[in-house]
């Protein structure tokens, strides 16, 4: 099991989400509510985007999120308009960095939480299954990294959704075939330094837990006077493994099976469906 | 607050308390019961006799201790008639080797659960109370290791006990000069290779827990037929923060205020009083 | 032996000066050339100011430089008007990030290269100095760390170089009380955001390497075509342990007991002359 | 480039081939005479067997050896019969515990000095070959795992000299169908925990060094009065990438293209001849 949060608005500095706000992702590494564990302390990652057109930076840690004191200096000096950010429960592999989400490629962040079971099993046939052109991306040992590396197979740089789509068939095709009866458990946060996705999906039915901040029109109305209500712009939005803070109305459930395009403008909610092999 | 073990008696491979014990220290690090704390991510310590005239070995890490392999590797290849463990809950101070657990010098091993209270407030005064012989055994920034120093300088090898007693009066003291209530909180786990020192004891008079294991002749008439009993001989004892395993009657609970001393022979037991500075 | 450079003037992204020019500071973490060791490998730090009045911000590690992806990251992401970098080669104290550079308090950065000379035999008399309200900025075990917390003790935030001269008269003095013909070798770079400082000293009077930038004005003369040198703006000013690049004219070597203070306006250069004690 | 030492005979303390002789490979970390490199710190590790039937014990780290007290600690106190010890310096792949040697399976050691040239052109090709019974052996991402998992496929556990000349064959074929003049550059120490194999291969016909001591009925003729060599057994051997000490006649080179195995009763000694695959 791991925590993740990811953000997309006017540029804040990172720290305001990550420490200052009730049971911000830094707590949940410490003390998780809704969780499979009730703490995340194998490792961490935080990834950032300066610029649309720029490789996003890159910090990652073996090492608890809790107690590190460069993590809290970075998010207090660096202001970003698109961040994600991932603490780590390992289902298994070694704690190392390359283990760390988010991975990367080029302008492509990506950061999971839930396994797909029996890895070990099926390791094998996934790792086949990447095209060349992508397997120098994966440099560790995760689950996590090889769904990446497949997603890219698929095409994520040039429909994203389709292409995680495909990875999830993908999976949960070779898994059955391994006699794995629900391969897949997943929520994703994925971003190429425009759009934020999200999805919550598992071949179960029961996903992890992921929410999404409510707009920046309903937040104000329901808590005119709240300090960082007022902050919130029209296009601000982050997406969290579980809710910061209690406030009532601010995060909502996303739904099974469920995929949302975070951009300029409306948002988008579309039905999640995996797309089997041919 | 931390947890830790210590062992003496025969020759055991090191991994049959910290792992294959239920409940063993490696565990009570990720789900500690009796804790403040409910994990204990912020490193670990071994330190280990291999023969009684020998300068022990420590390996220390400001890894989680339960995901380290190498200390996994390590307890199964180590047999050791005299070892302690200990797993760390920072109270502050930087997750760093020298801020580990066991602390040496020369033949010495020291391991602490508690806190001086306020400690920032004192560590100065404690600090130049330390004898120049042996302010460089002071490495890290912990008040345990400033403990250490201090029992040292009070004539931790000559008189153990009563360096402990002038160290804890010292603490206690201190502390109250700059009005801390109940300055000092500790159970205490000390070494020369030869005898093994637990004390508990804390200024407020509600310690930590700390528990050693009845005498052998006692598990056996217990639990004649349970595996592990089997093996303990006549001089086997540890001593652990909490229970391993749930065998009724193996564990007693050492009383408030209390200092044991475990050798050779009948093992000692009385009251500890600190002796506060003329 | 440790090497550090400090950069003042428009903001830069931090990679410029660090990865992206021949002989940066990573690049001599490796292959030192003005060195007492080759190569500088036990742990490193960096720390920036992104705005004036802020606490800068500081990461710090205790891998080696060199292979670091996450310094490569930030400093690719990270603009600043005013850091400081330091990589390090133990003299014997620890390898972890508490005695890594810069060390901070508050507003102040200060990195050190060079060393007490039997710092052990003397670090009780030096460490008594320091003011209790100074006394917590300790965290490590350096002799660097002890020189920044006797500075602050004799007022660095007031008036630093008088400060800074007091503090190498009283290591003089402490030195040569224990019969320590030599006590103080350093190079040190300072900055409180605003202006920075550099110092150049030895008891010896043959000091480790230090050279600093010369003017645009002169640069753009030496080399008017150059790339970098185009970039350099009035009041830019870079210090460095060896100099990067090998364009001749660039730097300039600053002279034995020299202190500089590099700040908006002309620049000040005068002499450091050690203030023992009353 | 890597140095890379084994040891095999009476149990001894391990420290004192590492720490103890004249150049032994922890300062040949540092400094090393014969290598591409002058210095091996990116990260080191021990393995070391302790019976003979037993999974050996494993002790890795990301650090450098130099400073490692951990490491320091653990040679004092484990005498083994049979041990591999590494320094790495990457030829590229992430600092981390997993791609540091020896890698381990069951009862096997393995450590490696050299490189794949251009591996990451080749790494798809090689890894699909791995048989899935192994595939999981690979939990980092260096070449030198990669041929680990390949020598086992190829039959390493049987016929251990056979399976690593299948294993050079496959990779300098595959190699070679990419366009790579000379693929396979390689010293290589193995052990089941019975024999000790070494072997030392490349492509082009000019391998990285590799030596083997004397046996000691030569070293006592050549150094009758000499301490260590009065330890030395019929049966001890070390091998090493570049001599320890300075002991005229001590050290043996190992002829290119050469296979070591030292065993109970005569060792033996033979060409090294990678095999095409059919």
């Amino acid at each position: 099991m791991c925590r993740w949060m990811a953000y997309r608005g006017q540029p804040l500095p990172i720290e305001l989400l990550l420490y200052k706000t009730d049971h911000g992702l830094i707590e949940q590494s410490r003390h998780a509510k809704l969780g499979v564990e009730t703490f995340n302390g194998d490792g961490f990652g935080l990834g950032w985007y300066t610029g649309a057109a720029e490789a996003p930076g890159v910090f990652r840690s073996l090492l608890p999120a809790w107690n590190d004191r460069n993590l809290r200096s970075l998010a207090a000096h660096i202001h970003s308009p698109l961040y994600l950010a991932h603490v780590r429960a390992t289902t298994g592999t070694p704690v190392q960095e390359t283990n760390c989400h988010p991975f990367r490629h080029e302008n492509w962040l990506f950061v999971h939480n839930g396994a797909i079971d029996h890895y070990l099993d099926i390791r094998h046939d996934l790792i086949l299954a990447i095209d060349p052109a992508f397997f120098n991306v994966m440099e560790g040992s995760t689950d996590s990294e090889v769904m990446f590396c497949l997603a890219l197979t698929f095409g994520l740089q040039d429909d994203p959704i389709t292409a995680l789509e495909r990875m999830a068939g993908f999976v949960e095709a070779t898994g059955r075939k391994h006699g794995i009866e629900h391969p897949l458990q997943m929520t994703l946060g994925i971003s190429d330094g425009e759009r934020l996705y999200a999805v919550r999906y598992s071949s179960i039915g029961q996903s992890r837990t992921l929410f999404w901040s409510a707009d920046a029109k309903t937040l104000r109305e329901l808590h005119p006077e709240h300090e960082l209500v007022e902050l919130i712009g029209d296009e601000d939005r982050a997406v969290v493994s579980e809710p910061l803070g209690d406030l009532p109305g601010v995060w909502e459930a996303i739904p099974e099976a469920t995929a949302l395009i975070i951009q300029d403008g409306p948002d988008e909610q579309r039905a999640f469906q995996p797309r089997a092999p041919a």
